[in-house]
């Protein structure tokens, strides 16, 4: 047994609003989404990672990877854009057993109409409240965790460095 | 209309790897409390939040404030850990039509014996990553989002600075 550690009043400080954060963030970016396009982050997030994918297409479990999901959720949201024909499934060429995901043209038009609004959302809630030095400090303190959290870089964000964009 | 603007290259970089850690630091909360207290990461708040409460009794549209969370969404969760003898709802002596809810004394226990796994695994994914400057920076820059994201201070993160611990 070692010594239970607790969080001293300058962590706890920094964690209650760390969490609060966690906890309001996903709110304000699905509520602006689900207003104006009627999807959530998750379905515009899958949306825009096959808009970003060569020929606009990825196995599942690639996608699945980027979107840091399980592979039954994307599924279902994949089967809810497939509905609302955004979204087509289709077996690999390569791999019979394995499935793509291909955004259609109606898909691509969804993500270029939606864009705007959601980044404005993210520049109005996260970037702008900062400086320049200040999002660079929040992009090296991010990095730190998600080497904790992501330690295989299964979600890919600690590329974000180095990609081209 | 004025003309749309995107993220910078390194406002890009630092929202791909924040956002990934809102989407994956619920998932790792939620997977240790599951596990070791059959509770979700909101469930345990609830608790904890009812715990630092005088007499650990709060009205709930208080305790919907202090968890962020929505009436009905608390009251579904109330009713669940109700159930499970966490949590008594009676009505409020002052005000009738106002609901209290209070730990019992096993939601007591159950806060006491949770606590310490709860608090290992803030320490290891949040606060070990970073040195104590960081943890302090985090605190800043969470704090500057929050004024936006909780403009009327309704979940009171902000006041975290001030508070006893």
């Amino acid at each position: 047994m070692t010594e239970q550690r607790w969080l001293s009043p300058q962590e706890l400080s920094a964690w209650k609003k760390f969490i609060a954060v966690v906890e309001l963030l996903p709110g304000a970016l699905d509520s602006q989404l689900q207003r104006d396009a009627e999807l959530t982050h998750f379905e515009y997030f899958t949306l825009a990672m096959l808009s970003e994918a060569p020929e606009r297409t990825l196995r599942m479990t690639a996608l699945s990877a980027v979107t840091n999901s399980t592979l039954p959720r994307l599924s279902h949201v994949a089967s809810r854009l497939e509905q609302r024909g955004y979204l087509r499934r289709s077996p690999c060429p390569e791999d019979r057993r394995a499935t793509n995901a291909s955004l259609t043209e109606a898909g691509w038009e969804k993500v270029v109409h939606t864009a705007p609004g959601h980044v404005d959302t993210v520049i109005a809630n996260v970037i702008d409240p900062l400086t320049p030095t200040e999002v660079e400090s929040l992009g090296f303190l991010m990095g730190k965790m998600l080497a904790k959290l992501d330690p295989e870089n299964k979600f890919r964000a600690r590329d974000a460095d180095t990609e081209e964009q």
